[in-house]
């Protein structure tokens, strides 16, 4: 298997403490982490779920990735996140299968974790991150 | 805790035959389960990752909620599906939170599990689906 699970979703939102009150309020999921990512361009907050997690993530500014996605799309589902132990490995076997990447080499995410994004065009519309936790 | 984990994501794809071939060749992601959910309009294959599940979805028909989707945004992330051990319980929690729901009472889903979707619209524009599975 390459993945392990789905680590997370990431959701846009536009307000991120709103946010975090409707999932704490309709959802019972509690804040359990907040972090800006500057790599990312965004203010992000970790929910809970079982082994998994929900990302709400705040653009830093309109002319980010997700302020543009905003812009276009409204706020809602972003991304989808697949945990590996080896990114390396797991985006060598991507790269030779033909797939494209938008990082050819990891970078840093939420909780010192190690992240890259696919290309949606490979990956059927769908944005795809894999994440290799920090532990 | 509401929910017990993210049961699945569902993707929306015009190609069912090609989406698993790209799943499979480039996530090592094996079909697991093919069915054609008429309540939800769909033919869906299910892929297994952890103990969570890739959902990937084809309309039976342009005017279902999912051949709409597809005209409109084209293939990608769909929905969000939180697995629960009592629907019934989860859904009069949500009733009593105010929350807007397109299903009052669960529906059958994939696999003869039990399925309710939330709009869109109280829940930060991402379309969530509450799963209680058959076993």
């Amino acid at each position: 298997m390459l993945f392990g699970r789905i680590d997370h979703i990431g959701v846009a939102v536009a307000d991120l403490d709103a946010a975090v009150e409707l999932y704490g309020q309709q959802f019972d999921m509690t804040e359990q982490h907040r972090e800006t990512v500057e790599a990312q361009g965004v203010e992000a907050v970790l929910l809970e779920v079982g082994d998994g997690h929900v990302e709400l993530m705040r653009p830093l500014s309109d002319d980010s990735a997700v302020g543009k996605f905003l812009a276009k799309r409204g706020p809602g589902l972003h991304h989808v996140a697949y945990q590996t132990d080896d990114i390396e490995a797991t985006l060598e076997t991507m790269r030779s299968s033909g797939l494209r990447l938008i990082d050819k080499k990891p970078r840093t995410g939420i909780l010192s974790s190690r992240v890259a994004f696919l290309h949606p065009k490979s990956t059927g519309g769908v944005l795809v991150e894999i994440v290799e936790p920090a532990h």
